[in-house]
């Protein structure tokens, strides 16, 4: 039960990072408000729609409105906060690799604690990590993030899944280990875009 | 019986609507008569599709082939009827708003019929009417028309879906209640062209 | 058994092909090896797992890992092989021929062995068949090959398609008829290639 608690509160806060991303995306393609919000939701539930599709669950996102609360306070701040910045290519990559750090625990860990085998499960962290922002970008009409050859994008995230797998497999995955592993991805990440 | 059956009626007239507006977007895309089929078959049936992947159902389209009809019709219409036309960016929007003002209402009703909470349903209900028109646009490599700031694309639909949840919560959901909520969302949304 | 063997052995080519699909386009457009190996994941079970979601059923690659293997494969020799190559345009429409081929024949087949209509399983064929290359082509923020009007992409998987369901409701469908098939599509497909 606490498990599930605190898996719902990284969910939130991974869709909240990931739904600012598609926000600040928003904002920069002068999309109004409601656009803002449509790109921030699929930015923030997207990666774990598809996840919950292919583990064939209903998805999170349908089942519990909290769900999109943080899309809305996004678009909100976005909205009111951001609206004159000029350049927001940096709070954008920032919010994109806190969701990255969080998707790819709490999406291995539902398709572990669903019965999917070992590397199935990996994968699925992986996708429901990368899988927002691709939507985000595709729908925005760009190449995805991803694919930028210039930083390590999804590196950091497939370690992060592979070792939740690891922990998880040795028992010890708990509150503690998924904050660590979430410092190391974030980590990783904000340290390739410094150098990337 | 009777509400299946407007249900399926209403439907068809969607996935028709929606169908034109991906084959007179191929048309000015010069795509072929296939490419137009395709373009115009994912419009129609991509927002329902996806609800019913997201409701764990298969797909209506997939049960039915009767809904593969209007996107073959819209396909040999285009192709013999606008060929030539030079300008198609009005019909395609009215096309599009007459799908819109359709499936937030059938996307609504199957989701409450299927026992979704209220809130889930008027976001499924949304998500069928804008789905297949961003599928439609991202394909062709355009940025989605829900995305234009210049006039209000989802806000009638969002309008739309509210209202068949509240109308079904008091019970007086029916034929003529999908008529005139199609029509409020069919007036606004062309008002909104016509201001835009 | 046997039947199940065949149709393994054709899905893991036909991944192979698309994932071979994926990494060239991804040599193409300059993303590093990882970029290169999720597009050519991508293309190579895109199709099947949307095929698998409408069926309603767990993806296969999530199933099976061996699915993963054709996409690493193809990631590694495109990198070691094709990294210097310029024209890439030809490879790239080859490796999709051969996908399509061979996809178009194992997503109808699984359609009509979950027990699906005719009409059903010969789209969810054709669905299969294009998918992976609409989601590479979209996602690569290109418009999909699918829609050059200069050659016939889908017409060859639309026939053969229909022949794998005319072939199974004869009960003459096996590897032999399989093979037949994938020859006649892959053929059609280069020869509109040939006079595109």
């Amino acid at each position: 039960m606490a498990g599930m608690t605190i898996g719902l509160v990284l969910d939130l806060f991974g869709t909240f990072f990931f739904a600012m991303s598609g926000c600040i995306l928003a904002a920069r393609r002068k999309f109004d408000i409601i656009g803002s919000l449509f790109l921030g939701t699929l930015a923030g539930l997207g990666g774990g729609i598809i996840r919950d599709l292919i583990l064939g669950t209903v998805p999170s996102a349908f089942n519990n409105p909290l769900y999109f609360v943080p899309p809305v306070l996004a678009a909100l701040l976005v909205f009111f906060l951001f609206h004159s910045v000029q350049r927001f290519q940096r709070p954008l990559l920032i919010f994109d690799a806190g969701g990255l750090a969080l998707f790819c625990i709490t999406g291995t860990v539902k398709a572990l604690s669903l019965g999917m085998n070992p590397v199935a499960s990996a994968l699925l962290g992986l996708t429901t990590a990368v899988g927002g922002g691709v939507l985000r970008d595709v729908v925005a009409n760009r190449v995805p993030q991803l694919f930028n050859p210039d930083d390590l994008y999804a590196v950091p995230a497939m370690l992060g899944s592979a070792l939740v797998v690891v922990l998880w497999s040795a028992g010890i995955y708990g509150t503690a280990a998924a904050m660590c592993v979430a410092a190391v991805v974030f980590g990783l990440r904000v340290v390739s875009l410094h150098y990337g």
